[in-house]
């Protein structure tokens, strides 16, 4: 079995490469910029439809509200920006965690740690389901196949990532270079239509939004203001990625933090404009996106045709603009589709190094701290493509449900990462005697203390507006990872505490005779080895045991023990119960009993097989009985393996791979 | 984990029972009888059904047919019944599978012992299904729980059986008359009312059965032929469980034989009654039943209403003779529904008992072999169990659908076990001198040889006129589990042949030197213990190997080493692909190479933890490394445990259990 699941791997994977390779070259800007900036504008893809389709609940009146909402959201990105170009600077070589961990302590590493990391689950998720709705919106033949695609893509996504996929230069710059000229070529066209008087509506304009019933009179009073708040909310999906730049410092060429900065800024600006824009032309052309498409839509008052598909607002975007089957049309959809896919990648290079970061702390388990055979975080990989799958199959790939599950994360490590600079600059000013520079740090304490408080109210604002909708689930979600990393590092430091070795004294103490017991069932060839191999590690005493289970085999076994002259007493133990692993159990405790100085080992007779079921008809009682030993101190299980003829083909194997 | 899974066990199953428990009391007739023809009466509740349903596709005029149909199945019951009561004689101590072995080999066994287990599974879940749809056709309010109550019957039944249910004396003999009782005073009330003019019809006669599509024309041409044969093939699911007698002979009172032969001949009879009975009154009282009542029943024209629950035949035949609500209507279901879950019952207990059996002859994994902790075969129960709920939840406990798979294997055995009776004859009259006796043989052989050209008739009508619907499936099943049985044990030969010992001298060669390696990574406790022990066993040479992944640990370590003044040479391994297996299992078979008369000895410190969870993040390393040695002979693996506090309460639970 194992031996199957190894070849699978080699052939999957490829040859392991070399320690020395993980090197790293850091990039000039201008592939910097676009790498680092990728996942942060790709949310350009999916934020306006959220925030369109959330006031569309209100009808079709509420959804003329939603560049006022964009602009809400756009302004908090901008702070957001302001505070991280502190941190950059501060801290040229982490992330928030670093910064949350080193300026406010362990729980609140812990729970940074966690919210980033249920985060990136979600920036997969969310992002190859959207990029799934791209392609179909494309090739609207595949309707109904959005969960597979979306899945297939994180599968082959783990897969690059699995064979040592790195961040990547050109392969990621270029695309998003082109989907940035590509939306802002397609809003500029807009605009002079727009201007023209030519600007045509969207496909969906001719449809009637239905509002909710409980939005009957329109977008007003406390329901009213409550959805707008959802609105922003969900729209704030636009700020994730964002902290990219900052976390990724040492990737950048000298003067880092400064060209760290300026990516920042380039970002932010970039994603303002695209997001302003689109939805602004979205109002212009009356796109009509909802929730659900068959329930909130009708055609001249009637329902929808069976095979209406909704289209996400770029493309109905781009089809209006430049008409559907345009090769400018396809263009747009297809950029739009990988950028979505590149902010998949960019989790996926960010998600494992932070899990072997906090596996390194000890927080996590360390089989995620190391790279694997291609020198990726193989199993960091393996974890976060499981959580996205699991996330996508369960929503369906549903971006809207998948949405409400998202921005928490990110906007408790924003919100704990700039109480960290907070603290971080007190500490500097209270130790800096010059006062022009204390001035300096009180203006940067001042911008990150605006950023603690805008991000904290709106944190508060989607905990809120959301928390019914799933953001409850993101809450336990981030809870549950925190309590499990704080039971893991509790764990971890007990043992420590437990195992550390001070006295010289120690490594000396011996004890003071071997009594080796061998556990017969048969008189086998094994039990034989086992025999031997006993005897040759000359035992003060030595004897065999066999449960008496069986009447007549314990009979036959011990007629061989005297034909066969074994030199070695062997001692029946009764099992009125049909259990092997108890007697021997109670035996072993006798003998510790009697001599608690001594060392008991134990030999127990093993077979080797080469088959996964042969596994399964052999020594599953040896193991319940060396798992029950293992609790017993001073004890000592010797396996001794008897390789059967089927398991040659599994060493040759081995040896080969 | 393993200690949870002990304490639910013993919550669950109770404390163990002394082997002594084990023997049983042989019963009298009176109560003999009836337990062990519950298992082939109970067919009474379904087989009618069927054969009506089947014939349905082709309109309501071939529903008349079913007398007929169901005649020639109960002609095919009396031959098999006079059959098997020679078989009583012959073979007082075993069943199908013993006869098939002894006279005809055994691949003939095999094929015998899988369709057997295959279905008495079958048993169970048809059974189980069949006795949720009497419940609800007393209760419709259940409706659309009949796969959940039928499961949940399995598992009950299954937890019975593990706590240690047996056969069963009165519990099941009651039931049994009962049920006897009650269904042929249903019948001769309703014939007393149709003698008499008074009988109603049934509540479905006033729908209209719509034919299937290729039958508008009735029962005509091959089509129509097939379809007959088709009804005959699901009709002989009444003949499943009729060699229940035949294999307990030794649970009869002597005359043993003479007494399970009684048997036979009254279930016989009991059976036949009893099916023809329930046909004759369902085409009296003019009972529609189809296989999907939303499609092929029509009232007045139109479409059933829909909340229509179609009723089985003997409750429609009870509603109609008593009236619905009158408590004799409730009693008939009851006792029905009862006598399904008794067949289930039977299989419970027959199906362990045969795989311990076939285990025992070495077919099947020895798990299946010993009693459990109550005397049950406790892996058999779980088995059957498991495969049983599987069909239930596949096919949503759907009887038409399970009926498909049904038969083929009780008609595989009943062949193979006509064949082998004719070959035993043979040989016994070979060898009988006496004319007299001879003839008397020859005319059982003529019984047998009858039977068998009716079972493999019977056998080839089944396959043929089911395949498709079901019946390649029991094929498939039955060859796969052959198979494995097969193979299973062909494997255990092998491994005899293989570890066989002859002589007297293997017991005594001993290998030369004895080569202790220790596996280190941190210098701590769990370390320093292994060292203790293996110093303690006074190796000929003892060295320490550590794997350099990370270079600071590694010099860590070394430090710790030297600055300990441990006297052992440590050698670091180099790992240029990050991996620790490798390095090690290299270093140890260049020490196998360098002496391969040595032993050499590996000594791995493991962590013992108390929580599942603490498993995962400890040992992984330990475990392949160990799972690799194991391939290399020569090497001994020792586990040094180190027992982490959190493993105290597990060793306390374990001491109390």
């Amino acid at each position: 079995m194992l031996t199957y699941l190894d070849a699978l791997k080699r052939i999957l994977v490829g040859r392991p490469f070399r320690t020395e390779r993980a090197k790293v070259q850091p990039l000039p800007q201008w592939l910097a910029l676009p790498v680092f900036s990728a996942n942060a504008l790709s949310s350009v893809a999916y934020s306006p439809d959220e925030i369109l389709l959330t006031l569309a609940l209100a009808g079709v009146a509420a959804v003329a509200l939603s560049p006022l909402v964009g602009l809400a959201v756009m302004v908090v990105l901008l702070v957001i920006i302001a505070s991280y170009r502190q941190s950059v600077h501060a801290y040229p070589s982490g992330g928030d965690y670093q910064i949350a961990s080193e300026n406010l302590g362990k729980t609140a590493g812990i729970t940074v740690g966690s919210a980033l990391m249920f985060d990136y689950v979600l920036t997969v998720a969310v992002s190859m389901s959207s990029a799934a709705h791209y392609l179909i919106s494309a090739f609207p033949a595949l309707h109904g196949g959005q969960p597979a695609a979306a899945a297939l893509g994180v599968v082959v996504l783990a897969f690059l990532h699995l064979r040592g996929l790195r961040r990547g230069g050109r392969a990621v710059a270029i695309p998003t270079y082109a989907f940035v000229g590509l939306i802002l070529l397609m809003c500029l066209v807009g605009f002079i239509q727009d201007l023209g008087g030519e600007l045509e509506l969207a496909p969906s304009a001719a449809l009637d939004i239905v509002p909710a019933a409980e939005f009957q009179a329109g977008l007003t009073g406390l329901a009213g203001a409550f959805l707008v708040l959802r609105a922003f909310s969900t729209g704030a999906a636009a700020l994730t990625g964002v902290e990219t730049p900052a976390s990724n410092v040492k990737a950048f060429r000298p003067p880092r933090a400064r060209n760290a900065a300026t990516a920042l800024l380039v970002l932010g600006i970039a994603a303002t404009v695209m997001t302003m824009a689109v939805l602004y032309l979205a109002r212009a052309t009356r796109v009509h996106v909802v929730q659900v498409p068959a329930e909130q839509l009708r055609l001249n008052g009637g329902p929808l045709p069976a095979d209406y598909v909704q289209m996400p607002v770029i493309s109905q975007l781009a089809a209006t603009v430049f008409d559907r089957g345009n090769v400018l049309f396809y263009l747009v959809v297809a950029a739009t589709g990988l950028i979505l896919v590149l902010a998949s990648h960019s989790a996926f290079t960010a998600f494992p190094a932070l899990a072997s970061i906090l596996a390194t702390d000890g927080f996590l388990p360390r089989q995620l701290r190391t790279r694997g055979d291609r020198l990726s975080f193989s199993n960091g990989v393996l974890a976060l493509a499981g959580a996205a799958l699991l996330l996508i199959l369960v929503t369906r790939a549903d971006v809207t449900q998948l949405i409400q599950l998202y921005v928490v994360g990110v906007f408790v490590s924003f919100t704990f990462s700039q109480l960290g600079m907070i603290k971080h600059f007190s500490r500097l000013i209270r130790s800096t005697p010059n006062r022009r520079l204390r001035r300096k740090m009180m203006r940067s304490r001042l911008i990150n203390l605006i950023g603690f408080i805008l991000t904290a109210t709106v944190l508060a604002v989607v905990l809120v507006s959301k928390f019914v909708f799933g953001a409850w689930i993101a809450v336990a979600g981030i809870f549950l990872l925190g309590l499990a990393m704080y039971s893991i590092n509790r764990h971890y430091q007990q043992v420590a505490r437990e195992l550390a070795v001070e006295e010289t004294g120690q490594a000396t103490a011996l004890p003071s005779r071997v009594h080796a017991v061998i556990l017969v069932s048969h008189v086998r060839k094994p039990v034989l080895r086992a025999l031997a191999f006993a005897r040759a590690s000359r035992p003060s005493k030595l004897d065999a045991v066999i449960v008496d289970i069986d009447e007549e085999e314990t009979a036959q076994t011990l007629a061989d023990w005297d034909r066969l002259k074994i030199p070695v007493p062997i001692t029946v133990l009764a099992s009125p119960y049909r259990d092997t692993t108890t007697p021997i159990i109670n035996y072993i405790q006798n003998i510790r009993r009697d001599s608690p100085r001594d060392l008991v080992v134990v030999y127990i007779p093993e077979y080797v097989v080469g088959r996964w079921w042969e596994q399964l008809v052999h020594n599953q009682t040896a193991l319940r009985i060396k798992t029950r030993l293992h609790f017993e101190p001073g004890v000592m299980v010797a396996s001794v393996p008897w390789q059967l003829a089927s398991s040659d083909a599994v060493r040759k194997f081995q040896e080969l791979s």
